[in-house]
């Protein structure tokens, strides 16, 4: 790529990639190191050693380590990375969410342990030897599965975000909430997926493929259930088995639940007991008194299912100042319920003028999307957003337009672009902006 | 794909792929089921259901479940499936080994809990605020980072597996070991990996990057340190500070640790303190009373640092006893640490004929990749193989090639064809074959 120089006086020679210092990030990763010259990347956090010698000997380095462990946990100083619990239901202990960490992490995977949870009645204690899967309805031979015979099946893996449809929904309020990154939109996590797909389960029971729709119900104490176009059952529809490598977690459904990639986390039925074939939306109380999205007229709108194209910078943002002036890496996650992302474009003035974003591979279908640009800040204060757009050409749209179209009276598929104000003393705050 | 039809009357007609009942798995996966009519795949563990009503209510849907958490943990009835610690220091706790239980996986990620863990003087107790970097030797600026500093720098991630020499090293013994797959071959995992390139430090520090070699050292109480050519520091090597979205485990180098993609385990030195930038190869006791490979004339390779080709049959595997003849996936990982995987072949009858097996996407450079194939048992003995190619055109070697090439003195560096022997009654046995 033929870049031009700046003057050789300028102190950072990288030719910029759009305004308030958005460099092009390739620079960093080739030559951009010399370009810099004696300046640190990372100025003040680093130091010159006055000797060529190894440094002191640190107190761990004295005497033997701990030993080895059955199973692993994170060090005991990331302790304050956890899941935020925000109740929806007062009074009760197992209603609401918990949201994932997005600001605390980097890569593309969420760790099980800070997948997001949203739970209508709590988290059911199953035995995997007594659970049962009935297929029923519209099929020739209703069959009963153990968990030991789901597991016989062939498999398939997926790496795939899962989003809640309430994600980000504190964003229709009319001030911009002030919480972290991760508490407004940490309802949303990416994890490898391994299953058995459902095609081969309907098949097996005889079902009629020509039935529209199919019922998909849990088996906690809501006995959540949501009714599933027989298209997409067909589709890339799977029962989950194994979350990143290992059987599922409880909060996520263990033993099996319905996976429906980049549709509403909401259908993505855990603990699944039941799948039943038939000709029309049953109309349960969860996509009737919930999971409708009420428009300005009054009017809602019903089975919205797949996330629209979203993305958000993680870092910088709230909770996180910045240490002064100098050169920064912004990052965040992008995402599509209806593709693979395309391109994520970062602002650092507001919007006025943008930049394209680096993105980690693989880049791939319903999967969060790492996306990576880099920041000279001059220290005044900036507003940054990031901008997705998907391989179906669907870019992400402004609150403004969010609104406009919808009204603030929903409370799902919020996917407008997130602002971050950094201010001139490096703290971070959500603006409408 | 044109595939003749087998005669109607055959039960399971499904052209096969090679011999002893290994089937063509995409048929599976399309129209498999149809084709079986009423038989099940999970015969056995599949009950038709008398009536097309729900289930009766178990128990843990009869009362709320449990509330949020911050951080997840695995399901009770898993606590079963751990690293198994193989001490090879009795009377230390922190010298040897923990391997992944391979055998209980699907997918191609290894949680971070399971990831495999090899110490040589147990698991440092890190502060991070206190940790420091020193890059120093042949620079023209020594300089000491932070941990902080570090995590201000331009990150890349990668989905990479990570291979202990000494994986499957009793495999050289004269008879084979009676262990399940993960105690002879889990000292393999695969984790998304994220942090900064290294050859950027180096610039800043301003190395002489036409010196052949940099020594790595960790903050544990061995010192543990290796050499490591200076063609893969500017290559790919990367400090890694984040493992499957979190901050890394203690056990995995918390906070900072080097990552030479598809290089040998010990050269990803945790806990990294130090980066020498020096004219010849350190000599490190670790590199020289271990790591290297003695070969039947009482000479040894040193530095011998990619690990090679190799694949493992994971499912079915010794203490996954089958249930009775039928249809069931042979499931396995194979990696390269020259690349990535071209193809994965799987015997049934013991090397005679082999059939290509399904690569689960993505199919990523030095990582672990998941393959799958098809198999009717018919419930005689049967020996079960898997080989594996890569990009580079290298293909796993059999056990005897191996050792006539390289003697049975050497520790280092197994990558045979795994046979397993499938009994009549369903058990699963390691043998040499």
């Amino acid at each position: 790529m033929a870049k031009r120089r700046r003057p050789t006086q300028d102190p950072f020679p990288a030719e910029p990639a759009a305004g308030n210092g958005l460099l092009d990030r390739r620079l960093f990763l080739t030559h951009g190191m010399a370009l810099l010259g004696a300046s640190s990347l990372a100025a003040g956090a680093v130091t010159p050693a006055s000797a060529a010698e190894p440094p002191d000997t640190p107190a761990w380095m004295q005497f033997p380590g701990a030993p080895f462990s059955g199973y692993g946990s994170p060090a005991k100083y990331e302790s304050t990375v956890t899941r935020t619990n925000i109740q929806s239901r007062p009074g009760t202990t197992g209603s609401g969410s918990s949201r994932t960490p997005l600001e605390a992490l980097d890569g593309m995977i969420t760790p099980s342990g800070l997948h997001f949870e949203r739970h209508h009645s709590g988290v059911p204690d199953i035995d995997p030897a007594k659970h049962r899967l009935l297929i029923h309805g519209l099929v020739q031979r209703p069959l009963v599965f153990t968990v030991e015979a789901l597991l016989r099946y062939p498999m398939i893996s997926r790496l795939h975000f899962l989003e809640c449809a309430g994600n980000s929904g504190p964003m229709y309020g009319a001030t911009p909430p002030t919480l972290t990154c991760g508490q407004v939109h940490g309802l949303v996590s990416c994890s490898e997926w391994t299953g058995v797909p459902l095609r081969i389960l309907l098949e097996e029971a005889g079902a009629d493929l020509s039935a529209p729709w199919i019922l998909a119900e849990g088996a906690d104490a809501a006995a959540m259930s949501r009714s599933v176009p027989m298209a997409k059952a067909l589709d890339d529809a799977f029962l989950a088995l194994y979350q990143n490598g290992e059987r599922l977690r409880p909060e996520n459904g263990y033993p099996v639940r319905l996976f429906l990639p980049g549709y509403e986390g909401n259908m993505n039925v855990k603990w699944l007991r039941r799948i039943k074939v038939t000709p029309t939306p049953t109309m349960t109380k969860d996509e009737t008194s919930k999971y409708t999205d009420l428009q300005a007229d009054g009017k809602a709108l019903m089975f919205t299912f797949p996330m629209e194209v979203k993305s958000v910078i993680t870092r910088p943002s709230p909770s996180l100042t910045l240490q002064g002036p100098g050169l920064y890496e912004i990052a965040g996650f992008a995402w599509s319920g209806n593709g693979t992302i395309k391109k994520v474009e970062v602002s650092a003035d507001g919007g006025r003028t943008w930049a394209e974003a680096a993105l980690s591979a693989p880049v791939l279908p319903r999967a969060l999307t790492r996306f990576r640009m880099a920041w000279k800040w001059n220290g005044a204060p900036a507003v940054l957003k990031s901008r997705a757009t998907d391989d179906t050409g669907a870019v992400q749209p402004t609150r403004d337009a969010l609104v406009a179209a919808h009204g603030a009276n929903v409370l799902y598929h919020y996917n407008a672009i997130q602002a971050w104000q950094v201010e001139a003393n490096g703290e971070v705050k959500n603006v409408y902006a």
